[in-house]
């Protein structure tokens, strides 16, 4: 059971729940990984999907882990809604929450949206992001990925390279990585970290990719987005490849046998050379699965045992 | 049972169809509500959704609807759809019958649409509105709504406030209510009353809100579509607000209790005040619990015993 | 069981895999049809789909054949996704690969595209349409509904009428029939002939619609792309329909009782005249049922005794 009514981001989920989530999502992911991908633990529940912002991965996953614990869901298209034509966030909520809806999974650009409005409803609302805050079951499954090499995460010496600043990913994994002991050390362009990055728990910036990379336990590049050139924050993509990407002899700078992760999609030669995507070390593929897992295990142990009125 | 092999709206259902279909969805609300949201009354039969015009929220509680029964659907996505490339509505139909489809749930911009193609086809149509026509799921929610709070229909007093002339949800409460025994007060600017309404069964047309809503047992706001403004249909928002919105002080006069309805989404300071949207008369999150409720009646209902050839 | 770990065209499929997969379409049908269209054939396994273009009909057709066997699904959109901005196919498949998908349903512009990418996923590759190559599933149900008419496909006359250049259709007919033994005469425009068709196994052109049709034992319309008259390779619709089309004269001239076909849309009194496509000859809503009841055989044989690691 999980404190909380909403897993709305990592800040606010204590260790033990970070630990406990882990640890179904483990067992989840046999049953992603089985021949047959069904099993009962979202039976009789229901999810919806409401994505502001678009993104096929994330809603495929989600729907794929409700399906997969034999709960139904609906996705609702809120770009061709009468949703985004002048409804108030909080009056589409309700009316999600009034199907019956047992997990309502949000993604929104504007940062808090998820927290402002998860009081006023009885769903429980997992956040998939809310604009540069947090996208914790993303990092909940960079952390699965991580302990399933690891004994610990503590001490374990995590580097974040690339777009600090615009990255919700990055954010909910310093929350959960400093809470569980890990090191992390930030390196991007100035223009791309955030002001204060230095007083986050555990992180420690590096002037270069190299200082972050050394010794490295795990190497995680971060997506940059492509509007972030033109807006003048980079100068170019080769430019930005050259001092903040990753190839196979930065990643050799690593522990031997690092972890390599990246959110995905990766633009190849940029934040990654073509080479290193595809290298033994990386980890991009069984994230995706373990995002279902992750998914899987919020899930459950947000509806369990509830007493819906 | 039902008699008609569809429900293409309440000018067509007998009073004691009408009834029996709020029975059923009286316990189908009980499913919509509980924890485990599971039931077998579609199961083994499918459903798909044709909305040539964009309704989330309609489509969504008929999804639900089938899943919450234990159906499977697929939602036919017209906007990206060859289906709106040249080939017509009943060929569109024929093919999607021919899926195996056990129920077709249509909305059209033209009035009349199910009606002429429901008889070609196998499969049971439920309209989910059709031009100015009718949308009878959306009364009959309405409906179940009233019959919670009062015992019956006879004598019930109902205004029915705004643009009653393009709303296909007032049409088919006229439909429903009148054969039911209950008194229909219609109040709206005179642009936006269709000719010859006080010719409908069981209506009145009053000059004010105040005269519609005095001693009333259900007040029910339609929505507004804004481009009606733009039209010079009615001169602003505000001055509409003025003479037929409601506010906390307009649904004093109505009966002690009263409840209030709106199909939602509310334009808020339009159709209704910001505050009595969300007062304890209020019904509208109620209203949409039990439209799933009503949905998975209608749909059990119509595909119950039906052999298919 | 099948050889191939995809279905990716007829041409690569041998002929006892054929008679199997229609063997067992036939049976899948008989739940297409029933009033409980329930079955554990793909129980526990799941789809998604992946379509670079669109396509209503054949979307929902792979749906509804997963769910009535009990199977789950995700449908990627791929043109409101983050996939097609810049991220390569191949990571796209490899990301759907490892949310546990079992069957993934492509369909790309680009002839081969599946071809190329199949071996490099786990999942089964089921081929809906790749540029002017194959659309298999397509093909395999016009065999299926030529077998219910027909005890053999040795020395079947099928007359393929139209714009065969374009037509993925087409090509995959000719690979099943032809491997089945049958007799194809091909007409159209020159225009619309691919050049070397004549050497296709099975093949003969005919210099008139009369002169394929003459005796046949099906007669079979390919869509054509209205945009092919703009692109000045047809001098007008009337013209096409004239000298191209089949009416009710023109269908007479074929073999009693001959197998109208066509795999729809239909644009009508273009490839096929009003009358003749609702004519008791018209098979084309049985084709409809037929492509569920193929596709529910596909992905039975493709996924079943499969071990997933």
């Amino acid at each position: 059971m999980l404190k909380n009514k909403d897993l709305l981001g990592l800040k606010d989920t204590p260790k033990e729940e970070i630990q406990l989530i882990l640890d179904v999502a483990e067992e989840m992911k046999k049953i992603v990984r089985s021949p047959h991908k069904k099993s009962p633990y979202f039976a009789g529940k229901s999810m919806a999907t409401l994505f502001y912002e678009n993104s096929t991965r994330t809603k495929s996953s989600f729907e794929f882990a409700c399906s997969y614990m034999g709960g139904v869901y609906s996705s609702l298209n809120v770009a061709t809604s009468s949703v985004n034509k002048g409804e108030s966030i909080l009056d589409t909520l309700k009316t999600i929450d009034s199907f019956g809806t047992d997990v309502i999974v949000i993604r929104h650009s504007m940062s808090g949206v998820p927290h402002v409005y998860a009081p006023h409803v009885r769903a429980h609302i997992v956040n998939a992001g809310d604009g540069l805050n947090e996208h914790p079951t993303q990092a909940l499954l960079d952390m699965l990925t991580m302990r399933e090499r690891y004994d610990t995460f503590r001490g374990l010496k995590v580097a974040i390279l690339g777009d600090v600043k615009h990255s919700r990913v990055a954010r909910s994994n310093v929350w959960g990585l400093s809470k569980m002991g890990a090191e992390i050390r930030i390196c991007g362009p100035g223009t791309l970290l955030p002001s204060g990055v230095e007083k986050l728990p555990g992180v420690t910036v590096c002037a270069t990719v190299e200082e972050a990379v050394r010794d490295a336990d795990v190497v995680m590049g971060l997506r940059l987005q492509l509007e972030r050139m033109t807006k003048g924050l980079i100068p170019s993509m080769g430019e930005y490849h050259r001092y903040f990407g990753v190839d196979e002899d930065m990643l050799a700078k690593a522990k031997k046998g690092a972890l390599l992760l990246h959110p995905g999609p990766v633009n190849r030669n940029v934040e990654l050379s073509f080479d290193v995507v595809d290298c033994r070390q990386s980890m991009i593929n069984e994230q995706v699965t373990n995002g279902v897992a992750v998914r899987m295990a919020v899930m459950y142990l947000l509806t369990r045992d509830n007493k819906v009125v």
